[in-house]
């Protein structure tokens, strides 16, 4: 199969379907979706027959078990599938609000609403319920998809694929706004990269590598999700106690995932008695821990952090540990070495606080509460296509709402210019 | 001078008051804008004779006289320039606007508030007032600026971007948050769109050579400003005198802007009504004609069009005039030749006014008015840096709110995830 010809064709399909979809009404849309549900519960045995394959590939090339358990889809983890989509189908339709509108002195009434973007190019890794999310998010903003997974789910992305396009289109959708590409090998993300005038945006969701691949290779605007290197700052002020659960809970509870804490700063006035307990409960789940100077005067077994620590995304039970003199080397310190993602303060004192939120420049600034809350779910948006942490056109979870773009609609009675 | 360190000095300077200027209050910024009006009007003389400067020069190298006359600053457009920037200043403030605020079910309070970009790098072509539009935009938006203006208006553009810059930071913004670029050659350009991590936005305001030279040599996110190929559709049921308005406003009141009508749509059904006398209003405004074959017809004297004709954008008094089958012949021409940029209908059916509106996919799109309107001001949005033609981020007029992204401000408790 010649590449090029492959993905041009899965774009014109997707293109040729953008504007019959972006028409459709919302009762359509979300009837699909919810049949989408119901079929997967019903030829489960499809999903989990080509899963198996995909597993049993996965574990004949010796992946790891961490890997493996990501790629398996068990029935309860296809009920999870089913969930998701359900709960795009009962969120509000981004699509036709009418985000403002008004009336000019000479009359014209003029309003901004929201409308599909078109055709999204998703490219993700591993996991094969990703493909049912971009699926559902898709026809949700009324955007026609083009899925490209990873080599290692393929049989998995496809059977979820098929099932969902097949139902997708019985219901009523246009034939072409779901497809897939079905060769796994680089030179097919190369080719999405090309297509101006078909595709309308890329979305790659994965590791750094499979981002810079595609920023630098495409010509079409890009949605990046990019490294989490997120703090909590312990300030003078905070509830010592409420500070310990929020920085485990943001190192510990999932440390492989983008919202979870990298570097904990803490205020030197509280750093004698916050620390000692704070890292013998890391120490006890396993974390490793790398200090400051000051920070192994107070704790000396600890190692010791070295500038590229501060610069370090882990994704791992490791964590950077510094003491600052003031809540400004604080926010001075997250501003120069995060990725502008997620980062909190700990702190009862209101001032402090209210800086914080204003004089970070993250997509997500939080006070008293872990940085783990970064999620589409979480946040009440629904499923998520990956966490921005560029600045433009969406920051933070791109649900179905940062997959669609504005136009004016301008209702006159004959008006011209003077 | 080597151009590389001179961009990258100015771009520092930028990065490094852009975090202070985005703390500064409102009241601030506007009194530093009105300030700055003031300066304009006082110091006049100053723009005045650096202005005659790069006219004579314009004049020696044998320039047109409409270049001429869009390069030359009179007392009256001097004082148009600070109107503007006092406008500007009237505007509300988009910088910490709370575009909405919920609470979640576990407790946390999640806010999604408007905040700067941080540096805009604002590239553009000869027109002078320009540089204080751009000025302006940026100081309301609390954004810092790097201006690159063209080498015809160089001494022009560095009098007002000096008599801002001063005047701005004597009234309380950081220093080094109005820069400009003091070479003109396209080196300059090319290193903007190379200072990723210090610029965060590239707006590109001229001729397509431009913004194609600046969209190739970026990886740094750009706001496009590309070409307006506008439509009218005169449907079968427009009410023909008020077509013959629109039609003449869109084409004739200024030919040489992106929102001007470039190819008119006629319906077969009023064509042998509307045609002949609306050729002849165009034949006397020194319109050249260029007809599909039943307008030729209709009215034997104009010229053939061609297929090319149908994706030209003239910016001159020229029009392509096309007769349709049906509204959605209409749409499908629109959304197939146009650039959407601005397209309208002409009609009194509610039905084909409705359709228009949803069907056409374009930043703006009109029922019975002139697509002359799609402007900032004309919006009540104030001075713009461009009209953005793309999908992402900002689509339509670019004014202060556009110049900004968002970011969740998280108010909790001592939540943490479970």
């Amino acid at each position: 199969m010649d590449v090029r010809e492959h993905v041009l064709e899965k774009a014109r399909r997707a293109k040729g379907a953008s504007r019959k979809l972006a028409n459709l009404s919302s009762k359509i849309r979300n009837d699909a979706l919810m049949a989408m549900a119901d079929a997967i519960l019903d030829k489960m045995d499809r999903i989990i027959e080509a899963n198996e394959e995909d597993v049993k590939n996965a574990k004949a090339s010796g992946r790891s078990s961490a890997f493996i358990d990501r790629l398996t889809l068990t029935e309860s983890r296809i009920k999870a599938m089913a969930d998701g989509i359900r709960e795009v189908a009962a969120l509000p339709d981004p699509v036709g609000e009418v985000i403002r509108m008004w009336r000019r002195p000479n009359g014209l009434l003029i309003g901004q609403v929201r409308v599909p973007l078109g055709v999204i190019a998703f490219i993700y890794e591993s996991r094969p319920n990703v493909t049912a999310d971009g699926i559902a998010l898709a026809v949700k903003s009324a955007n026609s998809i083009i899925l490209r997974g990873g080599s290692e789910a393929i049989r998995s992305n496809m059977a979820i694929w098929k099932l969902m396009a097949e139902v997708g289109y019985s219901s009523g959708l246009p034939n072409g706004c779901i497809e897939m590409v079905e060769v796994t090998d680089r030179a097919a993300v190369l080719e999405l990269g090309k297509l101006e005038g078909l595709v309308d945006v890329i979305i790659p969701r994965g590791g750094p590598e499979l981002i810079r691949t595609v920023v630098s290779n495409s010509t079409i605007p890009v949605i990046r999700h990019e490294a989490g290197n997120c703090h909590v700052y312990v300030d003078e002020y905070a509830d010592l106690p409420m500070a310990v659960k929020i920085c485990y809970n943001a190192k510990v509870q999932r440390p492989g995932v983008c919202n979870a804490m990298e570097t904990m700063l803490v205020h030197e006035a509280i750093a004698e008695r916050f620390l000692p307990m704070m890292i013998e409960e890391f120490e006890k789940a396993g974390v490793e821990i790398r200090g400051c100077e000051r920070t192994r005067e107070i704790v000396p077994h600890v190692k010791p952090a070295t500038e590229e620590d501060w610069w370090t995304e882990y994704l791992d039970l490791i964590l950077a540990v510094k003491v600052v003199k003031s809540i400004d080397e604080a926010i001075d310190h997250i501003n120069h070495y995060g990725s502008g993602h997620s980062d909190a303060i700990v702190t009862e004192n209101y001032t402090n606080a209210q800086r914080f939120l204003w004089e970070v420049d993250s997509a997500a600034v939080y006070v008293n509460a872990s940085t783990r809350f970064t999620d589409g779910n979480q946040f009440g948006l629904g499923a998520e296509a990956g966490i921005s942490t560029q600045k433009l056109h969406a920051r933070g979870p791109v649900g179905a709402a940062e997959l669609t773009t504005t136009k004016y609609i301008i209702y006159g009675t004959g008006q011209i210019r003077e």
